[in-house]
């Protein structure tokens, strides 16, 4: 039997829904890594009595208990309280905390606020956890037979301080049996015609366990398997992996972490071929979603945001008369959007988005959701006409997502 | 005083962080608009008994119980009985909702399968929530002097539900009072800075409730404010809001929904202005921003992704002795894209970003997290040399908010 661990998440601007708690679900990603299985995730309201409460109720149910936010310097930060109310002793300050928030903002070149002092508090009895990234350094506790840890609710320190001190210290509290989760990304087919090629794969409570999502056309095929030991569970895992690959061949273009433009990148990056984007209506997302890949900088060479006309005349070189007569949103313009950015910064490929993304300007014959997307190459060039669902954002999404694909599945067959 | 509420999500896919649950923020902002405050999100897995103790235990605290999830057919759908267990009464199949679910079967061609007469089931004593959108009917039922919903977890469905039964029957649990929330965002100062400016809003219990949560260098500053009815509500966030604005200067860059990039587009398009960009490290992110926001065509020419020195020489007249004596992450280069793409665009402004996001290529003189953020207009520039903590997206995020931030407050000084 692996060991149960609860998560509680601090904050008003959760309780009242002004911000959707991510940290509970990534905390219980990380837990399952060392077979921690999270049977509740609680979140509560900046109240210090509520706070120690369900501090108390969890570390009686649970061997593990994480805890994430309510570390701010401000007043309506008390997880520290609460902790020292549970362990009826009292806040002290810890030195080296101070002198490492004081050093943070001395590198920042801030001046620090006398308010950062209070992150620097720290239950008597407890174990401040250093912060490198951040102003609110952790808490490590034992309260009852429960082993206590406090992290900031900034996803990004809190991913830093889970790393660092957190599932270090965990690593032994995994009970017998190990979880593996794998992920395989699948775009350019429904989630429904992925359910029928995996029905079998997909029963309940089965082990391993297969699930399905879908989030802006990618689905994310999920695999859970368990096993007496982390190699064991890996393996069935991974056979698991394998067979999903097989079953949906060249729709599933990365695994785990990877992203449609990291995949993109690294195929680029394979054959030293490098490649530039015009982005109209998507005004720059596209360029943004490969340069979130480091090493980009050895296939991008950079782009063109012709979101006006006059750009697209200006800096790609597309003719006046192309505009007036079938207007920016039309194959023949995408075309040479893609052809334009291509010759002028000298690459092997270019991507161009050109379409209309709403709220206002569209019209009967060019609705909102309507999209071009343009691959050009040396030899030659693909036009693709596409009708988007959803708002604003989701059909830019939709649009750079789906350039993305045209050019992996151009590389793939070529 | 107004009624308080706890919301319970129910399902193994939530608690192991394969999906994150965004039910229970949906869920309180529909009970804030009642007046009704969310103190708790708790989150299950599909356990009998502990989705049981969740219900005692919210029923003893909260006066309203929102219950979403497993309600499927399958075996591992077990809100139903947990309901039972707590109600001490036994299930019930319910004949008008068996006929309900066999009707949207045949409605969609489907067969029904036997496991389907499950969802028919409901504890005695409990009433049934048609359902007109799926297969699972909700539940309303009284445990102790708490009112519970159970609603389907289907983010579709249970928006239907909440509409249809829900919220009509909590209308009057508001208790005469309404909740409204206000946010006022702000940028350029720390949060603990802000939080002295506010130290005697932010005292923990009072109306209004002033809180602040900061993320990637914004600082959100959200206001709760109770009162009779809403209007008087809206009347004392208001007044807050006001106090907040005058206490917090300039740095405080929008209310509620608005962003940083949408007050730039709105400040220029009251000015009839334009704007471009140059960006190296953030590839796009920062014309993606300004595109996000309805009608920033009106404002935005577009702009360059110089990623490559090639396209910073080739699309932005970039002198390549200067990129050959400074580097390309200098305060001259930074300069020299933002004159650049001003000219080649012909705008009033323009911005432009050039830094080390990493993880590789920091050096000790240009180490990852130097940023340079340039604004260029007709009579001059200004370039701002900045050190930003975090990751490869952190970094370019901050960066990409810096500059706008640059141009907002240039354009309120002049």
């Amino acid at each position: 039997m692996s060991a149960e661990a609860i998560i509680i998440t601090i904050g008003n601007e959760l309780t009242s829904g002004l911000i959707a708690d991510t940290n509970s679900a990534e905390m219980s990603l990380m837990l399952a890594e060392l077979g921690i299985v999270t049977i509740r995730h609680e979140t509560v309201d900046d109240h210090v009595e509520r706070i120690a409460a369900a501090l108390r109720r969890a570390a009686g149910e649970a061997a593990v208990v994480l805890v994430a936010g309510g570390l701010g310097p401000t007043e309506d930060d008390v997880t520290r309280e609460a902790l020292a109310l549970v362990l009826g002793r009292s806040l002290e300050l810890h030195a080296e905390s101070l002198r490492q928030i004081e050093a943070l903002f001395a590198a920042r070149g801030y001046v620090m606020s006398p308010a950062n002092r209070r992150q620097a508090l720290c239950p008597a009895g407890a174990e401040p956890l250093a912060n490198p990234v951040g102003t609110a350094p952790g808490i490590a506790a034992s309260v009852g037979g429960a082993r206590v840890f406090v992290v900031p609710g900034v996803p990004r320190e809190m991913r830093h301080l889970m790393g660092l001190h957190v599932l270090p210290r965990l690593a032994d509290a995994a009970g017998g049996e190990a979880v593996v989760y794998r992920t395989a990304h699948a775009f350019g087919a429904g989630e429904s015609v992925i359910g029928e090629k995996l029905a079998d794969l997909m029963g309940r409570s089965s082990n391993p366990l297969v699930g399905t999502t879908a989030c802006d056309g990618i689905i994310a095929v999920r695999i859970t398997a368990r096993g007496a030991d982390r190699a064991g569970a890996a393996a069935l895992a991974e056979r698991t992996l394998e067979e999903v690959r097989r079953r949906l061949g060249p729709i599933v273009f990365g695994i785990d972490d990877q992203t449609l433009a990291g995949a993109v990148v690294e195929a680029l990056g394979a054959r030293r071929q490098t490649m530039a984007v015009a982005e109209s209506c998507t005004g720059g997302w596209l360029g943004k979603l490969l340069v979130d890949v480091p090493g980009a900088s050895g296939v991008l060479a950079g782009g063109v945001i012709s979101y006006a006309n006059a750009v697209k005349e200006a800096l790609l070189g597309v003719e006046p008369d192309l505009l007036a007569a079938c207007g920016a949103v039309s194959e023949p313009v995408a075309a040479a959007m893609a052809q334009g950015v291509r010759r002028r910064l000298g690459v092997d490929y270019a991507l161009a988005i050109t379409g209309v993304a709403g709220p206002a300007g569209g019209t009967a014959a060019k609705p909102v959701g309507l999209v071009y997307t343009a691959l050009a190459w040396a030899e030659g060039q693909t036009v693709r006409r596409h009708q988007f669902p959803g708002d604003r954002q989701g059909i830019r999404l939709r649009a750079a997502l789906t350039a993305l694909n045209m050019l992996r599945l151009h590389l793939m067959e070529s």
